[in-house]
């Protein structure tokens, strides 16, 4: 499995673009993304229940499991715009469709940006328009940039690896920064593949992929009322459809996860304000679910937090907040790691020098790990620190 | 009921000291508290399941329902600290104890600070002894300050009200600053009454005070492993013991309230970072517990927390915050106040303007308001925002 450039176009038959029409006030803000052909789609959606229409729509095409592309606007959600908001989800579908000359039940759509504000419906129009002109088969890194909004570089990648005699490819783009939380979707993330396959075996990989990917990292605890991954599969590569239990199927997955894997990183590695990442591992939980609620509360707490951004081995605040989790730990049983040095074990805590502890702070990414003994599921989330930069970014971004 | 000065030794028979013996780097760090006769007591303790030892303590001793003394320290929580810990802490009680001529197992012992690192026992054994010669009718503003940690200013109230033909007292401090969540209680405060009680009638109004006041705020969302709220009652009045449903004792519950619902707004409001605070009230809920669901993930959200911070009326940052509680929603049910305007009903927003949507959070206390549609249960919390000065403390606060 090879990293290729490319994106979301690097498979057969996908081309995209990206253009500005003046929904943000700077840069490009509406993406197109387009198979040439009839395409297989599945998608994991927002939990929140106060999700934008455009959810609402992509739900609605998800169970018919066709779709020919995606349209994505960003600097302005459209949630929590009542009938109008509908309508105007529905109209983006329409021109789109219009544009193509397809069905606009094969268009997909996705917002992103401020809530509550009705979208610019003018711009839209010729924004799509636009959009069509420029679609072109090395597409993906401008429609990677036109989904961004407070993020600071576009995330895109795409593997491809040796299926009989030809090459499969997997593509992907995605945007993230704020509203980052393990939680179903947490971002848009939009796949794409030459493979054929029916979108009942593409919910699969995206269920057995995004526990431990996408819903796997956090920047801020909060979970958007737009958030999507969306997969699309077009048969590009000529090959039969994907069947389960063989080899090619265990490629295709690996090679989702790869792609899934990378931009989650990328999400929280360009979180805002975020400058340094962390792993919370947590083991000998009594199940999956706790070993979450654990990790979850760790990963997510400002203390911890602020604690790897000020490169501070100020161990007491992982402890604090397992402590806080709710889950019935006993502290006799616990080790917490932190970097490669056990700090507490059996009650007690570990004497280390000072410069030994500093040590295990000062990482790129830093590791913290939690033997809860009390059994044997496990969890890993990566969390990125919180620095004044979050706080410059969002007492800013106005609406 | 009149505010008067004093803080804890405005009630009769109660003496308090703050001295400085070296667990700080600068400051008060030791606080006593004494009553001149035996006092009943009741307490809430922290919920996490990390707990310091002198929690441990407390609860044995709360059992039992009285006490003579609380000695606190600050600058070091002796959590995590092993067998070591639950050691040097009996021996804070006992030295203390030693020193006053009384019963270990009639001195509370409270401590705040750094995790997981050893008490300098040497340093509490000299402070002992300085804080016992200090104490004095007028040592309240003393122990305040010795008890603080990143707090920037002593907490401290008393009130009093005229009963028979004399008055009672009911007198408070407290310190919080970080780690503040509305869960159990969530950081120190020390109450005094001369009034004569049983330890299970002072545990009812702890009971009935303490959900919405100490436990109605949040700072960070984090639970600390060493809160307690604790309630000595001496009788120094001379007057007889307090019955229920009299009149004294609805003045006597007026008066545990209005100290304790002072001195958690002024934790809130001396909350690391905080520049503004702000109430989140959650209506029209099924059940108390939705109610409070809602309304914590409101005034936890970092999003929430710095549009305060930045006066901005971005209310679509409350609504994603409310649709990702779990809570089962309907939008078209809800609706959302900020200030004394509506701003999204009936799963629409309303126009308001720009100007009239600034004033809305141009108050020092910003008001949220989330009616549920539901049913009839709600809940209130006060909450601060979130600035640059909470990661700059918290990224310093070394061990």
């Amino acid at each position: 499995m090879e990293s290729v450039q490319g994106g979301v176009t690097a498979p057969i038959g996908f081309a995209a673009s990206g253009v500005s029409c003046g929904i943000k006030r700077r840069g490009k803000d509406l993406a197109l993304i387009v198979s040439n052909r009839p395409a297989a789609v599945a998608g994991t959606l927002t939990t929140n229940r106060l999700r934008a229409p455009c959810v609402d729509w992509a739900e609605k095409i998800l169970r018919l499991g066709k779709a020919r592309a995606i349209v994505a606007n960003s600097g302005n959600a459209n949630c929590c715009t009542g009938v109008r908001g509908e309508r105007d989800c529905r109209s983006m579908a329409e021109w789109t469709a219009g544009a193509l000359g397809i069905p606009a039940q094969e268009v997909l759509v996705a917002s992103t940006g401020v809530i509550g504000q009705p979208l610019p419906m003018e711009k839209l129009r010729e924004g799509i328009r636009a959009a069509r002109v420029q679609l072109t088969r090395t597409g993906s890194h401008s429609a990677a940039e036109a989904i961004l909004t407070t993020d600071t570089s576009p995330k895109e990648i795409a593997v491809h690896w040796k299926i009989g005699g030809g090459v499969a490819m997997v593509g992907g783009i995605a945007k993230g920064s704020g509203m980052i939380a393990p939680n179903m979707a947490t971002m848009l993330a939009f796949l794409t593949t030459d493979l054929q396959a029916d979108a009942g075996l593409l919910r699969e990989v995206l269920r057995e992929v995004v526990p431990d990917t996408f819903n796997a990292i956090t920047v801020d605890g909060e979970m958007s009322t737009n958030d999507m991954v969306l997969l699309m599969a077009n048969g590009g590569t000529g090959l039969p459809p994907l069947k389960r239990g063989t080899k090619v199927h265990r490629d295709f997955l690996e090679a989702v996860r790869t792609v899934c894997r990378h931009l989650a990183r990328e999400i929280v590695r360009d979180g805002e304000g975020v400058t340094r990442i962390f792993t919370v591992r947590v083991t000998g939980a009594a199940g999956r679910a706790e070993a979450l609620k654990v990790a979850r509360q760790v990963a997510n707490s400002l203390l911890v937090k602020t604690m790897v951004a000020g490169r501070d081995p100020n161990w007491g605040r992982i402890a604090a907040a397992a402590g806080a989790s709710g889950v019935l730990l006993r502290p006799e049983r616990l080790t917490i790691r932190l970097g490669k040095k056990i700090v507490f074990q059996k009650g007690e805590p570990v004497r280390l020098s000072r410069a030994i502890l500093l040590q295990q702070v000062d990482h790129p990414e830093v590791r913290i790990e939690l033997d809860l003994g009390r059994g044997k599921a496990e969890a890993s989330l990566l969390s990125g620190d919180l620095t004044e930069g979050y706080v410059k970014i969002n007492a800013k971004y106005t609406t």
